[in-house]
């Protein structure tokens, strides 16, 4: 398959590469660390990507940002921020490249375990991964050409917890995190929130 | 209890208030047909309600749009619109109302059946509902003074099928949907959300 894999120069990015190379011809895209440059937060920018990109058989996305704060601290800026990085951004990638997509192809998002597990901080992230499963489960229902959509809910993540000095047995390993990635590519449902089943 | 409804003139509006009224003094806010006006989709229109409104025990929403069209046809501004009145008119009124709380005051918001159900042409309202169902959650962890929310998530009400020619045996009467907005005000419990449990 060719796969696309958008920021594909993060932690899970590059695990997903991994694991995703072996088998497909991996496409990678990034803001800046990739030969091909894509802000998902500006729709043009999405519209570009796809221009040049070429037919796809999967679209992978590991990108998108959103602020962790405490609820008293968020502005109105970190709720716009977030809604138009992780949300809209992901949410555009999806429908800017359904014409991009082969039939049967697939699209796989990135959500996060703040929506089943929200923590002090999380105001915006909960609405952002429950805004994105949302989506997920209502886009499953309509794409067309037997296209399919998942998301990947990734928990901590092992080499993350490392770079912030914490503890990485608290996490789970980002080439384990990668396969619910894989099982989405290579799978046959759509509609799912993934859970690390892959570990 | 001292009760803002915000959306007072819309069907479930309506009987939120009713339902309210026989225990509760009542301040009934809308867009254009209550004496206290607001447009949730304006910042500015929230914070100058709030302004005029003095302390609250508890703040009902049940205002807020959303659009319900097929996937293909969803464009860059449905998602905006959407985004804007219904989700974050609707944080909104959490964000900027905290401080007009009394102690263990209460907010009690509107999701909808979508995120659990969702149908074809739910693309948006799956993801608003799940946004809306996430930020409730994460909110609830951090809510100073005791202060509690909620959300309802009412099915289609049988008032609205009648409006729209359908048969009204379909859905649940607003009486019976507002019984849940009835315990969420007046209930202890906080972070959940509430799925006609009330019929």
């Amino acid at each position: 398959m060719r796969v696309l894999v958008v920021g594909a120069s993060g932690t899970i990015g590059q695990a997903i590469v991994r694991a995703l190379s072996p088998k497909h011809e991996v496409i990678q895209a990034s803001r800046s660390k990739s030969e091909l440059k894509v802000d998902i937060a500006e729709p043009e920018s999405i519209r570009r990507m796809y221009r040049s990109v070429g037919k796809l058989d999967a679209v992978v996305a590991a990108a998108g940002e959103g602020v962790f704060k405490p609820f008293a601290q968020l502005t109105d800026d970190d709720f716009r921020f977030t809604l138009s990085s992780k949300v809209m951004g992901q949410v555009n990638l999806v429908r800017y490249g359904v014409d991009q997509l082969n039939e049967k192809g697939s699209f796989t998002l990135t959500t996060g375990i703040l929506f089943e597990h929200p923590s002090p901080g999380s105001g915006v992230l909960a609405l952002a991964n429950g805004g994105l499963i949302g989506f997920v489960r209502a886009a499953a229902l309509e794409l067309p050409r037997g296209i399919r959509i998942n998301d990947c809910c990734p928990g901590w993540v092992a080499e993350t917890l490392k770079a912030m000095g914490m503890d990485p047995k608290g996490g789970t390993p980002a080439d384990v995190v990668a396969r619910d990635y894989l099982a989405s590519v290579e799978g046959t449902f759509t509609g799912r929130s993934l859970r690390n089943a892959g570990g």
